[in-house]
C-alpha cells in the first residue's frame, strides 16, 4: 500500500489525527504501521526460497514422525500448485499478510485444511525467513559468478587476439611504458577471478542452514535440522539458535564482494569512455553499445560504460544501508532486520547489469590497434630500456644508469628529436662505454619483447596466461547449479 | 524490460551472443543496453514536474516569438491531456522511448502533430531534465517539511502534558540527574527545527532554473529564461549553462539534510524501543503501532520504531550512492547522471515512511509516569545538588564541594541508605557548615524546580517552550505551497 | 599510550590476563581502558578553544557573583599563561588527565590554587566540550571558507583571461558543441559558490551557544548564559540543556558541505589529469604542481590533481563515520560522542591540502589554446547550429530540421568533408529552402558568439561573469573573522 | 609538514602568491605540493616491511647474478644497521624524500655507496610500495586474528560458566522465551568464528607478491619472482604486472572484514551498556572497564563498550574512503592509491583496540544471575512450551494450538496471575484434552531444558558448544607466525 493512496474506511479520530500532519497523508494509524510494516511488495522475490524451504522442512518433519505422510503429501501438492499460480502470475498478494511467509501459508491452509495449519510446527517466521533469504543470496551468488565467469572469457579471448598489439602504458594517465592491450585487458581478468574467490568463499560460509532454529531458542520437537540442511543443499545446520535469526553476515559479505568487484568495472567503465574519446580513439563501440545523436554522427555516447561507473555507486550504498542498519542492534532478532533485502535486491540488479554490458562491450569493441601503436612509442616511452641495457651491458649501478638516462633524453628533447636518433657520439659523450647495441632496445617492439619476467608485458607471457584462462573457464561452463532452491 | 524475461524476437547471432553469458541471460545485445539505458520504469515519477516545464517553455516561446499563440495553445491543450490520460492509468510508457521526457514528447506529437515537434526548440533534455527533477526535489521538500512540522506538534503538545513530570536523565544510559519527561521530548523539537532549517537551506540554494541551458553551452535562440524561471516558481535562471546541467548539489544537499533528520529519528526510535522494554516500561504503545503475538500478551513488539532506526541505512546509503556517482566526473552531462534519482526516491519513501510513524508513535504512547518517577529518586540522582549548595551557601570551590559530597554519597551507600535519610550530624562530620536547609535540594522535585538556567530541565522553562513552539508552528499551518509544479 | 608500548608497572594479575590475548599485547586492562578511552592525543587541538571558553565563563560567573573579581582575575592570569606555555611548547600533556579539559584545569589549579577550583562551578564537562568544538568547527569553516573564495578569484581570473578562447565542450566526454574555456571555468566558480553557501548557512546554524547546560539539566545557578554566547560570538544560547549535550549536528552539516565540495574538487582534479594526458594536452602544469621523472622528461605527473581527486574518499569517509556513531544513540551525551573529532579533524586537513593545491593549479597551469581550438572545430561540433538556422531562418519545426541537419551531416561525413565544405547544391538538396547565409553560423566563432543566452557560452556573457565574480570577491577580501576564539 | 607551519625560505614570488589565498597560509606553491605529496609522515609505519622487501630483491639479485655477492652482503648490513636505527629512534625521516622507499634507499647508498645504487635494479618503487603494503596488511590480520581468537576464548569461558543460568531471551528487545546466559555469549563466539574465516580468507588471496612488476610493465633482468615471493612468505608471484600495481583489493577485502567484525562488537557494546542500565542490571564491570564519579558511585559509566560501538563508524568510514578512492581509476598506478594507507591504519586501529576493550569487559563483567532469573520468567515466556506441548501430547494441529494458547494467556492476564497458576479446570475448558502433565513445561527451567534440537538452549548443547570452542581455541594458541616480514 502506498501511503498516498487513501483508505477509505478510516474512522473519524483516524481522520482527526490526519488534519494534524498536513495535507500530504490521507491515512490513519493503522495504514501507517502497515505501509512501514509490510514486506510483501519485495520479499515475493522469495516466494521460491519459501516454498523450497517449506518442503524440505515437511520432507523432514513426516520423516522424524512429527506430521504423518499423508499431511506431508498433502502439504507438497499444495505447494507445488501455489508455485505453479505465483508463477503464472495467479497468486494474488495480500499486503494484509504481510510478508510471503505468511501469504502462502495462508494460501495453503485455504486449500488443504488442516494439514496447512501443522506445517508450522517447530519453525518460527525468524529462522524461515533467514532460511529463505540464504538461499536467495545463494542463487544470486551463482548467478552472478557465472556472468563473472562470462566477462573473464569475453577478456581472454579478446586479449589472446590483441596478444602483440601495442598500447601505450599508462601511470598517472601519462605514458610509461609500452604494453601490449593484451596484457592491460588480462590485468582485469586476475581482477576478476580474485572477484570470483571472494563470491566463492562468501557462498561456503553462506551455506548452513538456520531452519530449526526457531523463534531464537531452538525446540523441543525431535527434528533432524541435518535433513532439512540436506535437502536444501547446505553444508550443515548453524550451530547457534540465537545468532541463527540474529545473523545477516552473507548479505554484507555479499555486499562487500559487489562493492570491490563493482569498483573494478567502475575502472574498466573509465577506460571505456576515456579510449573511446576523440581525442584518444583507442577503441569503438558499435551502435549496439553506444547511444547516438541524428545530428552528430560521430557521436557515439558510451552510455553503458557511464551507467556501469555509476552503479558502483548503488553497489556501495546498500553496503553502507545495511552495515548501518546492523549497527548497534542487540539479540536476537529485530525488525530493523527486515530493511535488509531491498539494498541486496537492489545491489544485486545493479551489478547485473553492469556485468552484462560489460560483456557486451567487451566483445562488441574494435580495436584502433594504429592509433595505440603510434601513442605507445611517443613520449621517450623505451627510456627504461636504455637504463636497464646500461646496468646490463655495462654493469653500471642502476640509480647511476638512470641519471646518464635523464641526460640523453634531455639531449634528445632538446634537439626536437626521439632516442634513436640520437648518433652514437652523442650518447657517448654522456657514457664512452655505449655502442651500437644500444639502438637495438629503444624500439617499442623490441621494449616489449624483452619484457619477459613473470607477469611482464611480453607478448608470449600475454598469449600463454589468455589461453590459459580460456582453458580454465571453458571447464568452467555455465551450469545449473544442484543444490539451487529455485529451480 | 526485465533482463530475465526473454525478448521473443533476437536474431541468431544474439542467441549466439547469448551462449557466451551462461544460462542467465536470454538477450542479446541490444537488449542489455535497453535494460541498462532506459530510466522510464523510474523517471516516470516525473510526469507533472515534465508537463510543468514543458507548458512553462512553451508560454515562454510564444511569448519572444519563436512559436505562434496558436502552436502554444495546441501544446498546452495536448500537455493538458496526456497529464488526465497519465493520471487516469490510461498513458502507455514505452520503455523503446527510454524515459519520460521521450514518452509525453512522441505522444505530444501524435496528438497534434506540427505544433509538438516545435517544443523542444531551444532546450534539450540535459536542461530538461535538470529542470523536472529539480521540481520533484522541491515538492518533496515541501512535504517532507510539512511531515517533520507536524511532529514537533505532537512532540510539544506531549511535552506541554508532561512538563512537569520527572524522569530519570541519562547519560551513558545510567542514571545522572531528574529531568521532566517533557523537557526530554522538547530535546526532539530542537533537533527537527534545525531539520526544517536545513530543508529551507536546500530549497533556498536549489531554486534556480536550468530550463534554457540547452545541451550545455546556452542557445542562439532569444529565450526569455527569467519568464520561464518564474513561471514555475523558480527565483532566477542558473548562472552557468554547463554547470546547470552538471550539477546535482540540490539532490546531495537534500540527502544530507535527510540523513542528519534520519540520525534523529533513529535516536527517538531507539529510546522508544529501550522505552517500551519491560524493565524500563517507561511508555506503552498501543495495538495500532506493535505488532502483537497471539500467545505472548505482554508482547508489543515496537515495529514501527524498530523500522524507523534501520530506515536511516537507506538514507544514509543513499546519500553514499549518490556522492559516489558524482566524485570525478567531468563536465558537462554525463550519463552517470542518470543515477541521480533512485537514491532520492528510495531516501524520500524511507524519511516519509519514518516521518509518519514517529508523529504516530509520539501521539499515540502512554507514558508510564510512576515507573519513571521511582527511578528518576534512585541512585543518588540528586548528589550534584548538594555539591551546588555547598557552593552557593557554604562558598565552598567547586572541586572541592564536589569531593565532600563524594564522601557523603559513599557514607549513604555503605550504609545502604538515600542521602535524606542522613542525620545532619552525619553530614557535619563531613563538613561542618552543613545546615538543616540541605535537606531541601535533596528531593527530585527541588532538585527539577531549582534548574531554571535557560534551557534548563525546570518545569516553568519547559512549559514555557511547549507552548512557545506549539504557537510557532500552528501558525506554520499546512498548506499547498503556491509555486508547486506538481499541483 | 599506544597499546604496543608496554607499561612496566603492571601487576601480576595484568600480566596473567594479558596471558590470555595472544603475544600482541603486553598491557593490562587499566592500560586499555586509558589506551581507547582517552582522547588528549587528539583533543589538544582544542586547546584555544578550551581557554576561550573558560574564559568567558569565568567573566561570566564574576559579572552575575558566583565567583569573586579577584577569582577572575586570577584565573584570567593563570589560562593566559597556560595558553602561551602549550603555544612555546612547553606544556605537559598527560594521558591520566584524559583530555584537553582537564590538562587545563589541572594545571590551572596548580599554579592558582583555590580560584582555579572555582572555574568549573556551574558546568561541565559535557557543555565545555561542546561549546569548544563548535568554536573549532565555526573556526573552521572561516578558514576553508576563505580558501574557497581565493579559488574562486583564481578560477574567475583565468576565466577572464580565456573569455574568447574555443575548446570543445564533451558531453559524455564526446565532442558536442564548441564552448569556451573561460566559460567551463566559471561553471566551477558556480559550484565553489554554493559550497560558500553550505558553510555559510552551517556556520549561522552552529551559531549558539550550549555553555551553561551543564551535565545535562541545566544548574541551579543564577548563571548568564546570554553573556558567555555574546562574548564567544555566538548569536545565543541553545534552547535545550539535553539537546545541547547530546548534539553534533554541528560537525555533521560542516562534514555534508565538505563531502560535496570534495566532490566538486574531484571533478576539476579528474579534468586536469585528462587535460595534462598526452592526447588531450590542454594544458600544462609546471614542475610545481607535477613530479617529473628523471628518465622521461614529458613525464609531468599530476600528482597533486590525483591526490585532490582521492581526498574525496577521505571526507566522504569521514561523513559516514560520525552519521554512524550517531546513529541510534539515546539521550543525552554518551561516551561515542567522543568518536566525532577525528573525522572532522581529518576531514579539514584533507579539504585544506585540496583547496590549496587546486589554487595552486589553477593559476600555475598554462593552456594549449592551439589544441583546445583545433579540437573544439572537429566532429561536426556546429552541426545544432544548422539546425538552429532552419527555425529560426525557415521556420521549420525544431524536430524536422533535427532530421534535415542529420542528413547533411551524414553527407559531409560520407564525403569525408566538414558541414561548411557541402556546396550550397548539396544543401539544398536536403532543404530547398537554404540560402548562403548558412555558412555564417559554421564556424566554431559563429556558433560561440550566437550562445548570448543567460548563461550561455558567448564570449560576452564570460566576460561579464569572470568580471562580475571578481569584483564581489575582491570586496570578500581575507581579513580575520572579529569573534574567532582561535586568535 | 604542515601547512600552518611556515617555511623561511619561501621566494618573493611565492609569497605573492599566498597573498591571494587569504591569511590561512603562509607557504608557497612548492611547499604545498611537499605538503599533499609526501607520506613519509604515515608510511615510515611501513620501514620493517620495506626492509623486508629489500633485503628478499637483493638476495634474488645476487642469486640470479644481477649483482654481486659482496654487494648483497653490503646491502644486507647496511639494510639491517638502517633497521636498528629506525628502532632505536635514531633515523632522521626526511620529507624531501617523499616516501619511506626513498628515505631508506638514500640512507643506505649514504652508508654504503655504490652497492646501495644497485639495489633499485628490476624494481620501481610502484610494485616495492605494493609489496610492503601487502606485508603491513599481512601482519596486521595476523594480529587481529590473534585478538579475535583470544576474544572467543573469553567469551566460551564465561559461556561454560553461566551454561546453565537463565537469562530473558528478546526478540525487539522484548522478552520472548527463556534461554541461558552461556548460550546468549556463544552466539558472539559464532559471529567471531566467521570474522575470522574472513580474515583468514583475506590473508590467503592477498599472499601473492607483487615484486618484480616494476613500474608496470615488468623488467628484462632475468629476475626469479619466485624466489623473492618465498623469501618474503608469499604462496607466489602476482600473475599480471599491470594488476599488481594497480590493485589494492587486499586492503578493501580486510576492510571489509573489519567492518563486518566492528558491526559484530557493536552488537555485543550496546548489549553491555543496556546490561549495565540500572533497570536492567544484567552485569557489572568493575572500576578498570567503568569510568565512574565522584559523587555518583552508582554511576560506573561503560566508556569502553560505548567507543566500542562507536568505533564501528570509524572502521566503515574507512572502508567508504578507500572504495571511494578507487572508483573509476584507470590503470596502471594512479597517485591516488596513496591514500590507501591512512584508512587501512585508521581501522586497524579502532579494531585491535575495540577487541582488546571487549577481551577484558568479557572477562571482566559480574554477572546478576538473579535479576536475569527472576526476569527470564516473567511475561508469560513460557507460552510457547504450552503450543508445543498440544500438538506434541494432543496432535492438535499447531496453528490451532497456537490459538488456544492464546487464550490461555488471555485468561491468565485477566485473573492476573502466571500460567502456572491456572486450574486444570481453567486449562480444560479451552482444550478439554489437557491433563497435568502440562504444568511441567511451564517452569523456566523445563523450557530450557526441552530445547535441546541443535543449536537450541538446553544447557547441555551450550555446555558440549562451549567446551568444543576452547579445546579448539587451545590448538590455537597465541604463536608468531613463521613468515612475518616484521620480525
Amino acid at each position: 500500500m502506498s501511503l498516498s493512496s487513501a483508505s477509505k474506511t478510516e474512522t473519524a479520530s483516524q481522520k482527526d489525527a490526519n488534519m494534524q500532519w498536513g495535507g500530504r497523508f490521507a491515512v490513519g494509524p493503522s495504514e501507517i504501521m502497515q505501509a512501514i510494516n509490510a514486506s510483501i511488495s519485495f520479499d515475493k522475490a522469495l516466494w521460491k526460497q519459501d516454498i523450497a524451504g517449506s518442503l524440505a522442512h515437511a520432507a523432514m518433519l513426516a520423516h522424524v514422525g512429527i506430521i504423518s505422510k499423508d499431511d506431508e503429501t498433502a502439504i507438497r501438492n499444495g505447494l507445488t500448485a501455489i508455485g505453479q499460480d505465483i508463477e503464472a502470475g495467479r497468486f494474488e498478494f495480500s499486503e494484509a499478510l504481510e510478508d510471503i511467509h505468511m501469504n502462502i501459508e495462508a494460501r495453503l491452509s485455504d486449500r488443504i485444511g488442516e494439514a496447512g495449519k501443522r506445517l508450522h510446527t517447530a519453525r518460527s517466521r525468524n529462522d524461515q525467513v533467514a532460511t529463505d533469504f540464504r538461499l536467495w543470496v545463494r542463487d544470486a551468488i551463482d548467478g552472478v559468478d557465472q556472468q563473472v565467469a562470462s566477462l573473464m572469457r569475453a577478456l581472454a579471448r579478446r586479449a589472446e587476439e590483441h596478444a602483440a598489439d601495442p598500447m601505450p602504458g599508462f601511470t598517472h594517465l601519462q605514458t610509461a611504458q609500452p604494453v601490449t592491450f593484451g596484457h592491460h585487458l588480462m590485468a582485469y581478468v586476475e581482477m576478476l577471478a580474485r572477484d570470483r574467490g571472494r563470491l566463492a568463499d562468501t557462498r561456503k560460509r553462506l551455506n548452513e542452514c538456520p531452519l530449526g532454529s526457531a523463534a531464537l531458542a531452538g525446540t523441543s520437537f525431535p527434528i533432524d535440522r541435518s535433513m532439512t540442511a540436506g535437502l536444501l543443499g547446505f553444508d550443515r545446520p548453524t550451530a547457534n539458535s540465537l545468532d541463527s535469526v540474529s545473523d545477516r553476515d552473507f548479505a554484507l559479505e555479499y555486499l562487500s564482494a559487489l562493492s570491490i568487484m563493482a569498483m573494478h568495472l567502475s575502472r574498466l567503465a573509465e577506460e571505456i569512455v576515456i579510449w573511446c574519446s576523440s581525442p584518444f580513439s583507442f577503441i569503438r563501440l558499435s551502435d549496439a553499445f553506444t547511444t547516438g545523436s541524428s545530428i552528430m554522427p560521430q557521436k557515439r555516447n558510451p552510455d553503458a560504460a557511464e551507467l556501469v561507473r555509476a552503479k558502483t555507486g548503488r553497489i556501495t550504498g546498500s553496503l553502507v544501508s545495511l552495515l548501518t542498519v546492523m549497527k548497534g542492534l542487540p539479540l536476537a532478532y529485530a525488525k530493523d532486520m527486515q530493511e535488509d533485502k531491498e539494498p541486496v535486491f537492489a545491489a544485486t540488479d545493479a551489478a547485473t547489469l553492469s556485468l552484462a554490458a560489460c560483456d557486451g562491450m567487451i566483445r562488441d569493441m574494435t580495436a584502433n590497434t594504429k592509433q595505440m601503436r603510434a601513442l605507445a612509442g611517443s613520449g621517450y616511452s623505451t627510456a627504461t630500456d636504455i637504463a636497464d641495457w646500461l646496468v646490463r651491458v655495462l654493469k653500471v649501478p642502476f640509480r647511476t644508469a638512470h641519471h646518464v638516462t635523464g641526460r640523453l633524453v634531455a639531449k634528445a628533447e632538446e634537439k626536437g628529436v626521439d632516442l634513436a636518433d640520437l648518433s652514437l657520439a652523442e650518447m657517448q659523450a654522456e657514457e664512452p662505454g655505449i655502442t651500437d647495441d644500444i639502438y637495438s632496445v629503444l624500439t617499442v617492439e623490441a621494449s616489449i619483447a624483452s619484457r619477459t619476467s613473470e607477469g611482464g608485458t611480453a607478448s608470449t607471457n600475454v598469449l600463454r596466461e589468455a589461453r590459459k584462462w580460456q582453458e580454465a573457464l571453458a571447464a568452467d561452463a555455465p551450469s545449473t547449479s544442484a543444490n539451487s532452491a529455485a529451480k
